[in-house]
């Protein structure tokens, strides 16, 4: 429920949530249908749907409300009506979960998970002249859940729905691991006819200051439009409205918990920027349409990898304990260039011998670095040319992140020497040529 | 040794290291003593120390090189004259390792650390322009492998010399971990009469990229002019020369492998930028001296305490394994707003049972993100009321690595039920105070 200040006047003026009223604010006007607080809302912020559809929060403080017509019931969602416009390409639409899909239960105040991705469509009418989308339900998970079946099931129906005539995939998905699903997906889809595009919501869709309608909007331009044949995510390029990043599935992460520019290419640029009225400008070096005429899903992960922190005082005992449990691979995030600890005080806490031993029992061991940025290099200092000696793998530019799920796939699809040897080796832009030179010398 | 085309050069004009050379390149004129080539640099790249006492590197392509006169023989260390100037406010400079610290073993080529911080000093001989520096050796550690009690150590020594007369301090250590003893430190020394300033370098000082000499010079001038009294990283704040940042110690991470501007500040601002001529221009909301007259050193730390990572796939078995050593502190580093995986499809992969087990044995667990930028936040998904409600201390704005730290500290210090209260309390400028709904509507 709102706060004492909306209620207040919800009192005084006998309103109930579903009625329709006007508001003056600052000199603007507004008119819509009051919507429930949302659970995570603001309680002096009202929120109301306009006749667009599209729902707005207004602060209460200088706010005049006047009501307009009663209702107190819910309105009944219109389901967008199914058409097919002939000039278009057609989108597949995939809706896997998350907070794009989240919507406030009336009944209850609780947040829920809509069960048909048309609802989704209904909300933003602008996609039906941009492509003509097909929707399809893959999953309703929640992104902290997602598995790498996940992300196969979604590979094998991007490369089914390509496959048969679709120009491009709209991927919607929960943005806690969107960059963990991009990764996977890059890895897992071979000879792209077209664009992959993940995207989601910071903000779920019936808040006023969603991301959802943008994010969806610019996902369709790249998807129906560009020439791009490549897995990225596409959401907002700054926390203002406007632009949209493209980015490519193997240099991107989630850099901030709750803005809605929160995906931020690492050690890269990103592929495209689109902005909402299907304007695309294009960075270089990507892989264009026209390669391929079939596409490959790889799906195989082997979950026997794990991805660790090493840091001052960290227990080296962590790599026996999954070595114990018959983990095939581990990547593990150094520091700076791609260090452990190794000549520490207490000897208990040096990391070189467990690592050996991990090796030499046949575990791959992968180096990246919880800098994010930059690249590590084993060739600087001496613990890092003793792990690199013992058989370290060090994994250039790429992310800790991408590393973990790169191993997992390799290890999935591949016999342990030849994942080995690809781990470092360059398949899906997730490491780039910069030499050590540049990279010192910036 | 160098690459062919030096080598060829050197051969032809019968140049030996050691031996005077003049060099043109681009009509600029060089003088100097040719230098070994470092372990880590360039082959190509000739290096040459300038009269001035400073290094210089020299791309051999268009260069050209005469000899001046023969030496074969390495020059003495000139080791600075101990001067004390009656204007100048006395600076502990404490010298701890790292690659600020590293030269070039001229017999072998390999880099060594100094044994002496004076021969740091008598690089950089405008420091005794800024301050009386008295430098002091407290280790010769590598950054990878420091500790706790390395950090207690650097704690109670910058006490010591602030409660005798020092205006503030400069600790010289390794990047790579730098800022977890920067927030160590934050929480260890307690009614601060001047700033302690931590820094070092990205480059060794015998490189002519190295940032060494202008990080110095910029600490020197915030630890003896400045009305700080915090403890924080100063480095440079871009990858050009001119300026450093100074950046609370609680509210730092090195963000690249390499780059000379590694160091950020995450979810703050620089407490000050200051250039390399002392100009400091002061941000807002930093503690000034005059607050204290006596520095306490509090410097328990309780090894006993684990940060781990969760994503996709992770195994929560983990948290079994650390309660089963005794662990009394665990910080997760969760997705998004702080989610571990929950409602998998393969139970086995819930982190929540595990979770519960460890609170309820009396482990504390604090939750902090993995996307670094922005706060965490348990009142929006049900997964995050669950953990909350299971007793996860959620740690606001906190960064992972500083929650370690701080949770180390508290349980080295304090009895277990008040370290977990002050654990989501700010203490050291660790938590800001921006609330949730400024947060989510930015």
């Amino acid at each position: 429920m709102y706060g004492k200040e909306i209620t207040k006047v919800f009192d005084e003026k006998g309103i109930k949530i579903w009625d329709t009223v006007r508001i003056e604010k600052s000199g603007i006007y507004y008119e819509g249908i009051v919507m429930p607080r949302t659970e995570a809302g603001d309680e002096n912020t009202l929120v109301v749907k306009q006749k667009d559809g599209y729902n707005i929060g207004i602060g209460i403080k200088g706010a005049k409300i006047e009501k307009i017509a009663s209702s107190g019931q819910k309105p009944e969602p219109t389901l967008p009506k199914k058409r097919v416009s002939p000039g278009l390409s057609k989108v597949s639409l995939l809706y896997t979960g998350g907070t794009i899909g989240n919507k406030v239960d009336y009944k209850t105040g609780g947040v829920y998970a809509l069960t048909k991705p048309e609802e989704l469509l209904d909300e933003v009418p602008e996609l039906a002249g941009i492509a003509n989308i097909d929707p399809q339900k893959i999953s309703s998970v929640a992104s902290e859940d997602m598995t790498s079946s996940n992300w196969a099931k979604i590979a094998s129906e991007a490369a089914r729905a390509l496959n048969s005539g679709s120009k491009g995939i709209i991927v919607t998905i929960g943005t806690d691991t969107m960059h963990y699903a991009a990764a996977a997906l890059s890895f897992m889809l071979e000879g792209l006819t077209g664009p992959v595009v993940l995207t989601g919501a910071q903000r779920s869709s019936d808040r006023g200051s969603s991301d959802a309608f943008q994010n969806l909007i610019c996902s369709a331009h790249i998807a129906a439009k560009s020439d791009i044949a490549e897995v990225g995510i596409c959401m907002h390029s700054t926390s203002s409205d406007g632009k949209c990043s493209f980015i490519r599935g193997t240099k991107v992460r989630k850099m901030h918990t709750s803005r809605r520019d929160a995906f931020k290419p690492v050690n890269s640029k990103p592929i495209a920027h689109v902005d909402v009225n299907g304007e695309i400008q294009y960075g270089s070096g990507y892989s264009r349409t026209g390669g391929s005429s079939k596409v490959e899903a790889r799906t195989g992960f082997d979950e026997k990898v794990a991805l660790i922190k090493a840091y001052p005082g960290s227990d080296p005992g962590i790599i026996d304990y999954y070595t114990g449990k018959d983990y095939k691979g581990i990547i593990i995030e150094g520091t700076g260039l791609g260090h452990v600890p190794n000549f520490t005080e207490d000897r208990a806490k040096s990391w070189l011998p467990e690592v050996t031993d991990a090796i030499n029992s046949g575990v791959i061991v992968g180096m990246t670095s919880q800098c994010l940025y930059g690249r590590v290099n084993p060739n600087v200092y001496r613990t890092l040319r003793m792990l690199s000696a013992a058989g370290v793998v060090y994994c250039e530019d790429m992310l800790p992140e991408v590393a973990y799920v790169k191993l997992g796939w390799l290890l999935g699809n591949f016999k342990a020497d030849i994942a080995k040897e690809k781990l470092n080796k360059n398949l899906a832009g997730e490491i780039t040529g910069r030499t050590l030179y540049e990279e010192f010398t910036d």
